[in-house]
């Protein structure tokens, strides 16, 4: 099946960074297999598909490198606490939380995702199996990792459970799968025993599939490795000897010189989250430095009770405002820079750049289309600043993943939105969820 | 002519800040003449049209209380550029702009705020006269400042121009609209004689409408007062008598305690445009200072060649991400907060709150609905935290000004939106804008 997708404004993200207004995308089943100007489009090409993109800006589908897909029932809940975790995340998670509600969050997370123009993510929750189904059946590449912590979690009954739950029933049962790739994701530093994050490295590297932990993100985390180790929390790791390029540290928000080096020197990668750290006030990670030292960022948006949208449009717009406002200059990140951390750039932290995140002839054909019909998308001179400083997740009109389109002019293809609301809504209310959380919210 | 709403989650944002999860608001002619819960709606009741909100959130129409309409040409011009102004504004703005571009610009930019749920704005543009008409014929609600600016610009012929025009021309025939507004909008402290700028706040005396002046912006005009008279801007303006509960103060960055003691004292109003000010790395106002203080704030978008669109969404999470952020406190300002500075408190800073701001008996019909049906709106514990942290402008669906229905179901419902795109797209060729545009940018 091959289709041709003419008049789009294609953003290829290559390294030359080439575009072509005027232009023409070919897809061959699952692979990108002809890009150019409408202009240079061979007069006897064969297709089966004709697709006419009026004018909208195409690029790669979005990576986003962090999330908690299984959340979704806490977004708005108690945003403003000072005391939120203690008050409305822990309790509801471990009295609720079960395998049908993360796999209704799950697919409705997912949904959100692809109608934003995500069309590759890295979660880490409980449940991974039942998140990986999800991800499985509305056809989203993923990666996901079971978390492991030191405490009894709602899926294990011992404290670092996960890394069992990950290497019996997880990692080995989705094994070269062209799409969903299982993996492990220690909470933190502070949250797992040596023995665990060494472990849990060591499963990351016999499947050959990066892993993710929370790092620097915490002032107690620091202030815990500076007192019981004179360390910083990646120094820590270094001296265990995990750092490693399948590393994926999400935020890194409080980093020292030495950190960044270490970084580089271990070709460590950063899920940068802008938005769920500045909402809660954590701080804005050094993203100028890392990138001038040579590490890999992505872009992420956390889970949707800390970032609580999964679109990668907010967190773009975020992180220009947050970065030229904390380095004091409004020419830092121009816009095509951003637009690369939430595509190639997020794709190579997750190892998968050979695969996807630009439009290159021989590449998975996970592309999006942003219209510019809508009222915010007018005049456009630069696609890139569009996409950064105008566009809202609701102008992502179709999304392809390995060249099956599973979003057509705003609405899932294969799935009915008020249904996967419904299920889910359901699952909030069976296990309680829904009323245990508007009862905290009474007693405040 | 009687409209009952029914099924809204409104938020009145009254005094108490009273919400009616399940309520219903009743519209006699250009006024809200009932609200309250659905169980309550008095049985009796009689009206000309039904309709139902479907669960959508209700909230009075937002104000932006810094805009500059006519700059929509500008939209994604050389955003990253150091030397923008000189480079793109300047030129093209003497070269280009002229009536018919202002008219048709801010008619697209009135489309663009309507579609988003701004129901009020405060524009400073040159050409008021045409975006007043604009205005007007969008049934908008606006109040428009002529600029005021010690140079020859492209609508008057001599320096302060601005003056006469707002004076003889602009002014006298506006009085006694009922929603549209003249005035007069000296561009800064720095940009005007004294003489100028006693003339502005006279002629606002006069005519009793607030006017706009951009303050404490630019690193550039406190340097200059320090050094010429040893004053912040804000101590000059009090030096020369011109601050009142009249002056509407757009940016107000860089505040000295003394400034803000100032402001309190003359009950000066402060446009704070978050956005605008963060893309351009110009720093965050102290707006909890402020209000501590008790100086009135409204969120403006200031214009679209700064903050790019005009909606006041993106301007409420950009406002709790960076406020919290900067004051390293992830619970100050509370969703509700935000969305108060959104409406009310941005009515109160135009002088409009006896008028709209709230949901109340009495009120000029000024509200909107946002609609819960896309993704991102799923679940609500918090329709403020919904509005400030999930939704998008592209959530709004119905909009209301002075009882009159301006938005239905995501559209204009007196203006086709592709045929004011075409006619602002035909000023742009006309006036040469866009030609050298592209010229400049190639010139880069
Ligand atoms: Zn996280
Ligand atoms: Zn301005």
């Amino acid at each position: 099946m091959k289709t041709l997708i003419q008049n789009a404004w294609i953003l290829t993200m290559n390294e030359q960074m080439e575009q072509f207004q005027n232009g023409y995308l070919l897809v061959d089943g699952e692979k990108i297999s002809g890009v150019g100007l409408m202009d240079s489009l061979p007069k006897d090409i064969v297709y089966d598909k004709l697709i006419d993109a009026g004018g909208a800006i195409l690029l790669p589908g979005m990576v986003n490198t962090h999330t908690h897909i299984g959340m979704i029932p806490f977004r708005s809940l108690g945003d403003d606490y000072p005391d939120r975790l203690r008050r409305f995340l822990f309790p509801l998670e471990n009295e609720c939380m079960n395998e049908m509600l993360a796999y209704t969050s799950g697919k409705y997370a997912i949904a959100e995702m692809l109608l934003a123009g995500v069309t590759t993510f890295f979660d880490m929750y409980y449940f991974e199996q039942q998140l990986a189904m999800a991800a499985e059946e509305m056809n989203v590449r993923a990666l996901l990792a079971e978390t492991v912590i030191d405490t009894v979690t709602v899926d294990v009954e011992e404290p670092m459970g996960g890394l069992d739950y990950a290497e019996e029933r997880f990692l080995p049962k989705w094994q070269g799968h062209h799409r969903i790739h299982a993996s492990v994701g220690p909470h933190a530093p502070y949250s797992n025993t040596i023995e665990a994050l060494k472990k849990a490295d060591a499963l990351s590297e016999k499947y050959n599939v990066p892993w993710m932990m929370h790092v620097s993100e915490m002032d107690f985390e620091l202030e815990k490795f500076r007192k019981e180790r004179n360390q910083t929390p990646i120094e820590f790791l270094e001296a265990i000897g995990v750092l490693s390029p399948r590393l994926v540290a999400a935020h890194c928000i409080h980093l020292t010189d030495h950190d960044i080096e270490l970084l580089r020197k271990y070709d460590v990668k950063v899920a940068h989250c802008i938005g769920a750290n500045t909402k809660s006030a954590k701080g804005v990670a050094r993203v100028r430095d890392l990138l001038a030292a040579g590490v890999t960022v992505g872009l992420g948006t956390d889970g949707p009770s800390s970032g609580n949208t999964l679109d990668l449009f907010s967190q773009m717009r975020l992180f220009a405002n947050f970065h030229k406002t904390y380095l004091k200059d409004r020419s830092a990140f121009p816009a095509e820079q951003i637009v690369k951390l939430a595509t190639i750039e997020g794709a190579r932290v997750l190892g998968m750049e050979e695969q996807i995140g630009s439009i290159e002839i021989g590449k998975q054909a996970d592309f999006i289309m942003v219209e510019t019909d809508s009222v915010n998308m007018f005049p456009i001179y630069d696609p890139y600043s569009a996409l950064v400083y105008s566009a809202h997740a609701g102008n992502v009109k179709d999304v392809f993943i390995a060249g099956r389109q599973v979003v057509e002019a705003k609405k899932l293809v294969d799935f009915d939105l008020a249904q996967l609301r419904a299920e889910l809504a359901e699952e909030m209310n069976k296990s309680g969820f829904r009323s245990k959380a508007l009862k905290a919210l009474k007693d405040k």
